[in-house]
């Protein structure tokens, strides 16, 4: 059995779910219970393994991978976590698929331990005297394994020399700022202020923030980002200002295979998403609405991107396939 | 006694506010059951005039004004308006400063009406042949009189040659786009889609709008537009996109005595605006919050400003004064 901590739920109740199957941890994955690129993978590791303690791995395994990868298009993490321990299983006898699966999510999750830590010293080194931070969405431990990714590096420049404060954006429509960064913040007693989305533009403009500092989801082979909705405009706003856009992930989050930005499949939601927030409905039921969950940010927005084994600055195709295949 | 319907409950309920005096329409801008600074400047108006049914000139009037300027500082059309009936109070003997009143402000109210009318025609004119339009919080029929600014640019594009869709920005944290946008384009019958602000960015790079066309609360003399939150992040995302940005309002918007809009006062309101969205909890009680209204659009980044006398093409300080003292 898994536990997972069910996002939605926070920060008002601190509620575990029970996952038995891998079409459990799926359906948590699809409802963003369970969400954070990094942490998707692996969730999806451990569902797999989960599912051949149950059944035979001739039997399960086929249709488990494919319950699991379909759940979310736009992360990497994902896939490369499940063809991990599939390729783990295949190497062994029926009898050991089980353990050797649940032994290979263990390593992913190990793996992704050590990543956030070394990612946090990279990007804390890069943002030396940084004092003031916008960052988007939640990339927190809530996110990745860890202290998780973007907010990895926040926690660690805090740690070094205190930050002045980090401006939070609710991020809409499923609110992972408003409800899960604000109550990572608060418990690592960071000085933060929760913004709507809209006003990070304004904010970065009037020389509130010394950096923008986010995760990502997939990174292009050239260098583009598929990140939260939202994450293109405040690279623009960056951009406007001359200050840095941050870019932080596991190098698990780049996709050789995808060579730009926008061959990256991005998200569409139920629009039901965006006619409420929390429950409480914001527009008739009857509006039609888009949905994007992403949006791409084109690598010459990106000042830097940090990862585990190092920070690519400038961003550039090069620096992207050096780092992945290190 | 003034009738006005109470912004805050639509698009569910159509509610009417009886207001009776000057501080209970105060009360209900500050409050955003009237909303929109041309209208703003209208209701303010009106509430002058009535108080002057209620007491005598000489005791109501500095009061009443008072009590009106300071419910909301970024506008400008809301000091304009009270000077107006101030002025024509003013001429006038105390046993007609009420009738006087009135009428001034009846004279504003339908100045806005074909101020409404003209601008719709020159928006219209100036986007010939635009389909998809993208647009931010309200400016329609419920913010401003006749057919509101930008918004009466829209309607009057559908009427002439049909729009393809018109995307509608929900404009956190109060929702004017979610609940009042929508609503006026459902009853137009223009084909629309509400979104979240952050998803805007994106969906302007992936060439879903020929056009941005928005409102705006106070022009400087140099041609920067203060705006509702979110505004500058457009601008920058139609820049980006070599998309037209197009700012609509009445010449009683230009503020020649701002002379650039860092001397514009940006409102900061209640931080319980950003922590909830329509009652519900988005984040724990105390959370810190920034929660400024407005920002500012440098004017560089305008391709033109459409008034009732006009369209200024580029945005610059000359001819923003032509146009303010045409």
């Amino acid at each position: 059995m898994l536990w997972a901590l069910d996002q939605r739920e926070l920060p008002w109740r601190e509620e575990w779910l029970e996952l038995r199957s891998a079409s459990q941890v799926a359906e948590a994955i699809r409802r963003l219970a369970i969400r954070g690129a990094p942490l998707i993978g692996v969730a999806a590791a451990f569902a797999l393994a989960l599912e051949l303690q149950r059944r035979p791995a001739a039997e399960a395994l086929a249709p488990a991978y494919e319950v699991l990868r379909t759940t979310r298009p736009t992360a990497v993490n994902l896939v490369r976590a499940l063809d991990r321990v599939k390729a783990a299983v295949q190497e062994v006898g029926a009898d050991e698929a089980a353990d050797r699966a649940w032994a290979e999510a263990q390593a992913i999750r190990r793996q992704g331990e050590e990543d956030s830590r070394l990612l946090a010293q990279h990007g804390a080194e890069l943002l030396a005297g940084v004092r003031t931070v916008l960052t988007h969405c939640n990339t927190g431990a809530l996110a990745a394994p860890g202290r998780g990714t973007a907010l990895a590096v926040i926690a660690e420049l805090h740690a070094r020399h205190g930050l002045a404060k980090v401006l939070a954006t609710e991020t809409r429509p499923l609110l992972q700022g408003a409800r899960l960064t604000t109550y990572e913040l608060a418990r690592l007693g960071i000085p933060h202020q929760l913004i709507v989305d809209s006003a990070a533009a304004g904010l970065v403009a009037s020389g509130s923030v010394d950096a923008v500092v986010v995760g990502c989801d997939r990174v292009a082979a050239n260098g583009d980002v598929a990140n939260k909705v939202g994450t293109y405009g405040l690279a623009l706003a960056a951009q406007a200002t001359r200050v840095p856009l941050v870019v932080v992930g596991p190098t698990s989050t780049i996709d050789l295979e995808s060579p730009a930005g926008d061959q990256i499949v991005i998200e569409e939601r139920d629009p039901q998403e965006v006619r409420q927030a929390m429950g409480s409905p914001l527009a008739t039921e009857d509006t039609p609405c888009a949905n994007p969950a992403f949006d791409v940010t084109p690598a010459e927005l990106v000042s830097a991107l940090v990862t585990e084994r190092g920070v690519a600055r400038p961003v550039s195709g090069a620096a992207i396939t050096a780092l992945a295949l290190a």
